[in-house]
């Protein structure tokens, strides 16, 4: 894409290939790079609540069932199956690099992560809980209240805790070296022709 | 245990401990062991299948849904959630120490994983799919393909060959060192006085 870039900069301004637009398009376009985990056991506790139904109602929903990392971070269906069954208006998107977007749902009302992971747990067509109930209940597991107090130096539960863990651990699903990311990166025959046809189009 | 019934078997009979006391109940009760995975790549297969929702009709459930590995390989519910919401009369049994059981299902009409692995894709209070549409699933996704491939030697997909993968990763569920298992080997300490007092009321 930094290729691709600029040669449209270069063509725009009918400029050939410059330093100065190699750098803005490098500003633009980055290839994603592996996750740097400061807070492993943070992490962990992140990974064990996305992946934990319990924050749902019905006990049957977890952050996983529509953002199925068995599934490229998505549920691979139209739109989404919530609590009872209701089929509500919107379609998952992957959680797989998500921490690199700009702003999180498709509408962007969300900032970061943090913010988002919040939404579906207290969402009546997703998880319909609600953040007092899924505080009681992430509360009611002692080996819950003790990673808790581990990461976050209290066992005094919070809904900001539980999604900043719950980013923390997004955060990891990144994809780093595609042959998309080694192109990015200099390596020419890392996509085929036809791929870098596509990609000019 | 094996201590437990020697003095049973040794109360029973009138009998000090004996060497035969001691053979005949360790050939009742064993230790877990950890699993031997003898072929990885069916394993990995097999793990695949088990998260992926796609063997349901919805393309929401898998075997994960209600044999949670996070949640201890269960639901955690009375009775679990299947197709279109239907809460059916069953209580998921978790899927830990499984392969150990002497028949599947809780009437026990299963003679192992691999027989009770079909019985929730087609049943249409659970996954809801049928064995035909699930192979033809699976064999739509050509990584599938390849890996079966691999795996069974032929790209042709059949119930017999997913149900068999599943069954082989479920074989690896297995909860090997616990404090009880530790007690069974000989360490007496391993389980707590009052632990011991319930163990042989």
């Amino acid at each position: 894409m930094k290729k691709l870039l600029c040669i449209a900069v270069a063509a725009g301004l009918g400029l050939s290939m410059s330093a100065h637009a190699d750098r803005l398009v490098t500003e633009l376009i980055k290839p994603i790079e592996p996750a740097v985990i400061s807070a492993p056991e943070k992490v962990e506790l992140g990974k064990k609540l996305w992946f934990d139904p319990r924050l749902s109602m019905s006990g049957f929903i977890s952050c996983n069932s529509c953002h199925n990392l068995a599934m490229g971070g998505s549920d691979n269906l139209p739109t989404s199956i919530g609590h009872n069954w209701q089929e509500g208006p919107i379609n998952s998107p992957t959680v797989l690099n998500s921490s690199l977007f700009v702003a999180q749902f498709w509408d962007g009302r969300a900032a970061n992560l943090q913010e988002q992971a919040g939404g579906p747990i207290a969402n009546p067509m997703e998880m319909a809980s609600s953040h007092l109930l899924a505080i009681d209940v992430i509360n009611s597991i002692p080996q819950y209240r003790e990673e808790f107090a581990k990461v976050y130096g209290s066992e005094d539960i919070t809904i900001d805790n539980i999604t900043d863990a719950i980013a923390v651990f997004e955060e990891t699903l990144v994809t780093p070296n595609s042959r998309f990311d080694q192109w990015l990166k200099g390596d020419d025959k890392a996509i085929t022709e036809q791929e870098l046809a596509s990609t000019l189009r």
